[in-house]
């Protein structure tokens, strides 16, 4: 186990534009504020996406496209370094018309309205930095 | 894209009665506590619940009735202003005893039992105004 | 309704071990930190898991076993005590390679590889006591 400890600095409130791509989007808006660090959650709907399951045995995504209008039921994700430059991992579950769901890593997700809580998070440098055990980038704490 | 940066002030852990409506017991507590901007999770189980689906080209919310009890597996939502008054805005993801999920806005949700996590925010008036492209209340940023 | 207000400690990022169970390890963190209220957020993968789903007219626990990898879609939880001690109340979203979803109370989870955010809480003393009402430890907070 690794473990950090930081102290919360700005609590973001963020409308993301119609039609802009979540992850790229937010991906700016960390980078252009200088955000290393962080913790963030939305809710809103996508016009579509791009899911990833991560295949635990061969190392690599499986891609499911999401062609449809969705509920982001939840989004939950995080902001690190990966290759010295900010970095967004988020997940979500989505919902169609029945309120049945998808979900899974968010890859692409087109942006209907989404309302974003991002919290700043002020320590230690969380760099991704590749792992053997799971072909994965994940934290390098040690 | 808007963007409003807030200091967190109190955390408020909150245990909703059982039977209560979760979005209108929401409402009335963040009213009463003029919270005016906020950001919450709760996790419990509902006894019924009514979910929405906005159809975006039809600009109007289909229901789905979820008359069983469901565990609620994820509850994300915000607090903002609208019509003047604070709002709760909230998405759920909801299991029943296979572990399917139905998922969706919350728009009633009669609770069983409900554990919440809300974080009010200090900073910029937070107000919803009807917006042309979505046909929905959003966060109006200007 | 009860409702405790609390003020934000420590903001936590945690990358838990590879193979460990992530309530067993959760425990074992807020524990060892002292930490007797507290919020969090999971997002990885699971090799495997136990859910459980509440039955509410009978109370009691029905479980369901979650033999393949999953992406942990979404993972919601809290930090109070329990006969005196922290104890971890976590409800998860589960997804497979469809992108189809499993959800509800996690029993078990072991961690392919699992970030989380741990928001430690300063306040009133948050413990849980049987509920005749629902048949479950909720928080006492009268």
């Amino acid at each position: 186990m690794g473990l950090f400890e930081y102290s919360a600095s700005k609590e973001l409130i963020v409308r993301l534009k119609h039609d802009a791509d979540l992850v790229q989007t937010m991906t700016e808006l960390v980078r252009s504020k200088g955000i290393e660090a962080g913790s963030f959650t939305v809710i809103g709907a996508l016009k579509r996406a791009r899911l990833g399951y991560y295949d635990q045995k061969n190392h690599e995504y499986r891609e499911l496209k999401i062609d449809s209008p969705h509920e982001m039921a939840s989004c939950i994700g995080n902001v690190s370094l990966k290759d010295g430059e900010p970095f967004i991992h988020a997940h979500v579950v989505l919902a169609d018309e029945t309120g049945n769901t998808k979900a899974g890593h968010l890859l692409e997700g087109v942006v209907f309205a989404a309302e974003v809580h991002l919290r700043q998070l002020e320590g230690p440098r969380l760099e991704r930095k590749y792992d053997e055990v799971t072909g994965l980038s994940l934290w390098n704490m040690e």
